[in-house]
C-alpha cells in the first residue's frame, strides 16, 4: 500500500497555477495576484492634512496659547478634492479638511479643536448632538489657541509608498484590503490566476437525485452535492455531473468529452465511487487503459482505494471512493490542496492544531486515519488543559476569546469512523489525523487536528 | 467618549437574523439553517453491505479455513441499486457490492478477498495493474476461505440516524458536509436565513473611480471597493454605490431611497466618510435630523468618529469614518458581527489568539487600538516562544504544522497606525487589539490578535 503522505504529494502535484487573466477589482476577490502591483505615484500623492482644521505656517503660531490666541486671516477654504493651491503667506491660514492637499507656504495643520473663531460658528447644523461645536467661521479670522510643530498633522507624500514601490506582491490572496489598496493606486483591474473550473462526477447505478422517490436499493446521490460544495469552498467553479450510470463506455466517453473541452473549460475532474475491487467498479473500468492514470491502495482509513493521473488532453483526474465520509476526507487531503495550487496559492494545507482526545477509539493497524472530529465541551476532559491563557487577557467583553490550543475533540460519531455515516459527518468540525503507527487513541492523547 | 465594547455591542445589535427562505441545496452553501432537518427514514435505509463480497449465512461458513474452503452456490448478483430481494437459503450466497441491500436470509458478508472461486475470474478487465485480482466468478460456486461472525461487514439500518432524528440543527452553517447530509436525506432544498444585501456608500467630493485621471486634490475611491469586498467576505451580497458627492440633500435622498426599497432589498447601509467635525461632513449633515441615528466618538484608534442607528423604514445604518484603515478596522469590529448575525450565526466574532509583540509602539492614551498587524518571522523575537509543540507531532511531511500559539506580530506598517496607510494595510494579516488602559506596547508583550 502507498503511504498517505506519498499519495498526498502525488495528488497535490496535479495542481499547477493556472494562467493569468486581468479581471475587474471585485472579480479578483478570492483569487491570487499573478503579478506584482507597482504604484506609479507616491502614496499619498501629495502632502495633505490629517485633520480638519487650518493649514498654517508653524512659525506664525509658535506663541499661541489658550488664553493668548494668535489671529490669522483665512485666505482659502480647502475641502478634500479641492484643486485650489492658495499661497499661505505669513499671517494667514487656509481652512482645510482631512485629506485636502496642504497649500503652498503652509507647513503644519492646527486641528479645529485648538482654534476658536472670533465670529459665530455655522457648524451647529452639521454637528451631532454630543459633539463640541468646532470653531468654523466664514470670513472671520481664525484664533489659534495652541502652537504646533512644523509638520504637525501633515501626511507626507510618499509615506505610505514611494513611486515605483511594489505595493502588492504576486502570490497574494486578494482580500478586501488588497482590493482597497489596488483601488487607491487607481487600478480598476487586477491580474490574477484564473479561477479553476472543476467537474464533479458521482457514479453509481443506485443513485438518484435527492427528492426523487426511491425504489428498494436506491439511495439519493449525495456525493456530487458534497463535492460540488467542497470544490466551491476551495475557491473553484464547479460543473456538477451526475449521478452517472455504471456503464464504463458511457463514463469513458463523458471523461473524454470533459478532457476535450466539450463542456467548456475543465481544469480537473473529481469522481466518486467505482474504484474498489467490485465487479461493477465503473471508474476503474472506464480508465483501465489510460496510461496516465493509476489506481492504488493508500494506507489511510477511510479512503483506501484511490486513483489519480492525467487524461490524454492533460486534464488532472482524482478518482475517490464512493462512501460519503471517504469522499469528504479524500477531497480534503488529496484534492483540495491541488485546487489551491491551481489558484496560485503556495500555502495549500489547512493549518493543523493540537487537540486532546476526549474519546477513545481503535484505529486500523498500519494505516493512517482521517477521522471526522468534533470539538467537545471542555468538561469532556477530566483535567483542565495545561495552557489556559491568563484571565486578564479576556477582559474585553463579548468575545469568543479562547486561548487554549489544547481543544478537546471526539469522533463526530460515537459509531466511529464508518465511511457511510454521512449524517454524523455533518456534525464534524474537522478531521483528526492519526499516524499509521498508532493503533489506539486514548482519552487525553494529543492529536493533530485541522478544522474545515 | 463611548467605550469600544459599548459601541461594539450597539453596532452588533443592529443585526438580527433575516427571514427564512427555502433554496436549492447548493444555494444554501454559506447560509445558516433556519430550521432543524429531520430524517423521514432511517439512515442507512436498510441493512447493506460494507464490502464487495458475498452475502452469506454466517453459520454456513463457520468452519471455513484458507485450506478448507466452504463452497456456496451463488444465487444472485446484487449490485448497489439492485431492487432484487433473493432468498439466501442454507448453502447459498449472493454476490453483493458495497451499499447493496443485504438479501433476506443472509446475516453477514464475506469480503471478496476472503474467497476464491472455483472457476476462472472475469475480474481482470476491471482491475488495475497493482491490485490482486479478486475472485469474482459467474455461475461457479464461491469458495469461502474464512469464517465471519453474524453481522460482519453489514451496515445496519438506522446506525447513522433513526427515522425522526434531527440530523441537522437550526443555526448550523451550511458547509459541504451539511449539503451532503441533506442530499442523503433526499432533500433537494434547505430552509436557511436569507442572505443579507448591504448597500455601501462612499462619500467624498475628492473621490473618483479608480482608473480615472486625477486632477490635483483628487484621489481614487478605494473605500467603496474595500467595503464591497469586506461585505462579500462577510457572506452578504453588496450594492456598491459611490463615490457620492458631498451634497447632504442628495445623500439624504439616496439613503431614503435605499431605506424605502427603491434599489431592491437592502438590509443595511454602510457609509464611509463625512462623520467627523469638518465643515463638509456630509453624512452627519444628511442624517442630522434622523432621531434613530446617533453620532458618537468612540474610544478607539483608528475610527473615533462613528455613527449608527436605523432609518425610518428600519434599515440599519453604520456610518464609518473616511480614512481607509479606519474603514477596514471599523468594519471588522462594528459591522461584520452584525452582518453575521443577520445570516443567523450566533458565534459572530473572529476568534482571538495570543501573539507576542515583535515591535514596540505607543498607543493613544485612554483609547483602545485596533492595529493592523502582520505575522513576523519567528526570528523577530529574541527568545523562542514558550509553547512550541513536540517535534514528534510534525512527523507527517509537507505540512504547515504550526503548534505555537504565541505568534510574533508587528504592526503592518513601520509608520504605525496612520489611518491613511492603505498600501501597508494590504500587508496586514489581521488586527491586534490593545486595551484602552495600555499606552505602550513593548517587544515581548502578549497581545490579543485576530486574523482576517
Amino acid at each position: 500500500m502507498r503511504g498517505l503522505d506519498e499519495h498526498r504529494a502525488a495528488a497535490r502535484a496535479l495542481g499547477a497555477p493556472l494562467p493569468a487573466v486581468e479581471v475587474d477589482l471585485l472579480d479578483a476577490q478570492g483569487l491570487v495576484l499573478a503579478a506584482d502591483v507597482v504604484t506609479d505615484s507616491a502614496l499619498p500623492r501629495w502632502d495633505n492634512s490629517a485633520m480638519d482644521g487650518y493649514a498654517v505656517r508653524a512659525a506664525d503660531v509658535a506663541a499661541a496659547r489658550p488664553d493668548e490666541p494668535v489671529a490669522l486671516r483665512v485666505v482659502a477654504d480647502l475641502a478634500a478634492g479641492s484643486s485650489a493651491t492658495p499661497q499661505v503667506l505669513p499671517g494667514t491660514a487656509a481652512r482645510i479638511m482631512t485629506g485636502a492637499p496642504l497649500p503652498p507656504g503652509a507647513d503644519a495643520v492646527v486641528p479645529v479643536e485648538l482654534t476658536g473663531a472670533g465670529a459665530a460658528s455655522h457648524a451647529d447644523d452639521v454637528c451631532a448632538r454630543d459633539e463640541p461645536a468646532p470653531a468654523w467661521a466664514d470670513d472671520a479670522p481664525v484664533l489659534v489657541r495652541q502652537a504646533v510643530a512644523p509638520g504637525a498633522h501633515v501626511r507626507r507624500a510618499g509615506e505610505d509608498a514611494a513611486a515605483g514601490d511594489v505595493v502588492l506582491r504576486a502570490g497574494t490572496l486578494t482580500g478586501s484590503a488588497v482590493v482597497g489598496a489596488a483601488a487607491s493606486l487607481g487600478r480598476a483591474t487586477l491580474v490574477v490566476h484564473r479561477r479553476p473550473r472543476i467537474a464533479v462526477v458521482a457514479t453509481g447505478d443506485e443513485l438518484v437525485p435527492p427528492g426523487t422517490p426511491l425504489r428498494h436499493g436506491q439511495i439519493p446521490d449525495s456525493n456530487s452535492w458534497l463535492l460540488a460544495a467542497a470544490v466551491s469552498d476551495a475557491g473553484a467553479d464547479v460543473l456538477r455531473l451526475g449521478p452517472t450510470s455504471d456503464d464504463p463506455v458511457a463514463l469513458r466517453l463523458l471523461l473524454a468529452a470533459l478532457d476535450a473541452g466539450e463542456h467548456g473549460q475543465v481544469d480537473g475532474i473529481v469522481t466518486s465511487g467505482g474504484v474498489s475491487v467490485g465487479a461493477y467498479d465503473v471508474v476503474k473500468a472506464a480508465l483501465a487503459d489510460e496510461p496516465g492514470v493509476e489506481f492504488v491502495r493508500v494506507a489511510v482509513q477511510p479512503g483506501k482505494p484511490q486513483g489519480l493521473g492525467r487524461l490524454p488532453g492533460g486534464t488532472p483526474v482524482w478518482t475517490l471512493p464512493g462512501n460519503p465520509v471517504s469522499v469528504a476526507a479524500s477531497f480534503e487531503v488529496f484534492v483540495r490542496p491541488a485546487l489551491l495550487r491551481m489558484r496560485g496559492l503556495t500555502d495549500v494545507e489547512r493549518p493543523r492544531v493540537r487537540a486532546v482526545a476526549a474519546g477513545a477509539w481503535r484505529t486500523p493497524p498500519g494505516r493512517a486515519q482521517v477521522m471526522p472530529a468534533r470539538r467537545a465541551a471542555p468538561s469532556a476532559l477530566a483535567e483542565p488543559a495545561a495552557h489556559a491563557g491568563p484571565a486578564a487577557l479576556s477582559a474585553l467583553t463579548g468575545l469568543a476569546a479562547s486561548y487554549d490550543p489544547r481543544v478537546p475533540v471526539q469522533p463526530a460519531s460515537a459509531r466511529g469512523s464508518g465511511s457511510h455515516l454521512v449524517a454524523r459527518l455533518a456534525a464534524a468540525h474537522g478531521f483528526a489525523i492519526i499516524p499509521a503507527d498508532v493503533d489506539e487513541v486514548r482519552v487525553g492523547d494529543t492529536l493533530e487536528v485541522f478544522w474545515t
